[in-house]
């Protein structure tokens, strides 16, 4: 059911009459984040963790919904991917990350991470519904949505059921991508949804050896896009190994470069929502 | 109404009592082929787009449908972002390309390629249903299907209401995308589809400087994967700039060495169906 104090967005809220949004009164979570592209394969579920953990190292409590069902990347990320969420009459218990961070996930819900989830969309658009409102997130500072590719029904769901405070755009430096990620961005708008701004992932390729920078898309009209969808850039970073690894490693090998980069990211995305 | 006489997969149909699917009596499309992989991002439409001019170069008839409605690359890949199909009380018109394919994309539907398509999976099921019985294909010799990420409506929709001889997974080299890349091989199995094999995408990064080959992803467990899944390897592309650049500048900065490995995994896909 519908209430509007413990409700996230109760301070922006333009919709109370029609307010499609179910709170359960076990969670009290302060800020959602969508992290969001339209495109697939440009990097949300890394922005995801590579926000959640810096949060959490921020001393926040942190919690990942992984919002795309068919192609779950969030456990293996956070490197949960051989625990189970366990359901009781109260609802589901999302998984404990060893730094403290809650996540849930289709993936770790089901016996066998190979097997597809064959659904059309209700049935999608309701699993969805039900992280948000069966799951026993708890007191969150901060939930982070892994948005699935697109702009159907999970999308859809996520923004008409649960309160977002603001979607983090990531895309990558290819008027082609640009143009799927200025759908994501319209579609956000259209649902009144604030778009904190862009991350830009793979802005340039690190090379592993000589650590040479290799700009692999030379028709970066990244400031045009930004600048025509009214948009701010968040941040830049590189496709490396030290990030590609972290499905492998964790956050370990994270340089204190990059993790500066995070920092800034992070501090940026909390200020505007 | 179905029509077994017209229909691509007649040959080894196992389901004439409950079939779905509608062939148009205007078409004659001898082999539908499917490009798939469950992940976003690894390449679908790009494999889509070098298997269709490699099709077309070695003398072929060949259309592109493409079936990502929500992220369509298709029209820009294919340089006919600017056109429009066209509909007739017949049917719709597909856009002609330069050197005579045909396409269909959502994209080429919409007078602005920015705005998105809030649809939940039925409608875009329908679209998609659409683009196969009311598209005038005429007489194809090869069909491409670049299929959206994920496993939900559209690629069940495709899968039961087109008659598809096989579809090639598109993967890269890390055991996250593998995971969800086997979510999509499993799925074609039990919807009693081909798996023609495996086009290994983004192999290596080749540096546009020095040539180097970097080894982005060392989890490469690719071999282990196709053998657990029994798949075969079609072939593997790297990521290079002269196939980013297909989106500017086509197939003619594709060099005779690229060119002759697509031959190749042009010439195992169709040996194959």
């Amino acid at each position: 059911m519908s209430n509007c104090e413990s409700c996230p967005t109760k301070d922006k809220c333009s919709s109370k009459e029609n307010c499609m949004i179910e709170n359960n009164p076990l969670n009290q979570v302060k800020k959602v984040i969508g992290v969001m592209s339209g495109k697939g394969g440009v990097g949300k579920s890394t922005v995801s963790v590579l926000l959640a953990n810096q949060l959490r190292k921020q001393g926040y409590r942190v919690g990942i919904l992984d919002a795309d069902i068919t192609g779950p990347s969030i456990p293996r990320l956070m490197h949960v991917e051989n625990q189970r969420a366990e359901a009781s009459e109260m609802g589901i218990f999302p998984v404990n990350t060893k730094n403290g961070m809650k996540v849930i996930s289709l993936n770790l819900l089901m016996e066998d991470e190979n097997q597809p989830v064959i659904w059309r969309g209700p049935l999608l658009a309701g699993v969805v519904k039900q992280f948000w409102t069966d799951v026993i997130w708890g007191d969150l500072d901060y939930l982070l949505i892994d948005m699935p590719p697109g702009t159907a029904d999970i999308a859809l769901t996520v923004m008409q059921s649960i309160p977002i405070n603001g979607v983090v755009m990531v895309s990558v430096p290819q008027d082609l991508v640009s143009m799927i990620v200025a759908k994501a961005v319209n579609m956000a708008r259209k649902m009144d949804i604030d778009v904190i701004g862009v991350v830009e992932n793979m802005s340039y390729i690190q090379c592993p050896d000589c650590k040479t920078k290799i700009q692999m898309y030379d028709d970066d009209n990244t400031e045009e896009f930004l600048k025509d969808m009214n948009l701010d850039l968040i941040g830049e970073l590189p496709m490396c190994k030290e990030i590609i690894d972290i499905s492998k490693n964790g956050m370990e090998t994270i340089s204190d470069n990059l993790s500066s980069t995070l920092d800034d990211i992070t501090k940026k995305v909390i200020s505007k929502i």
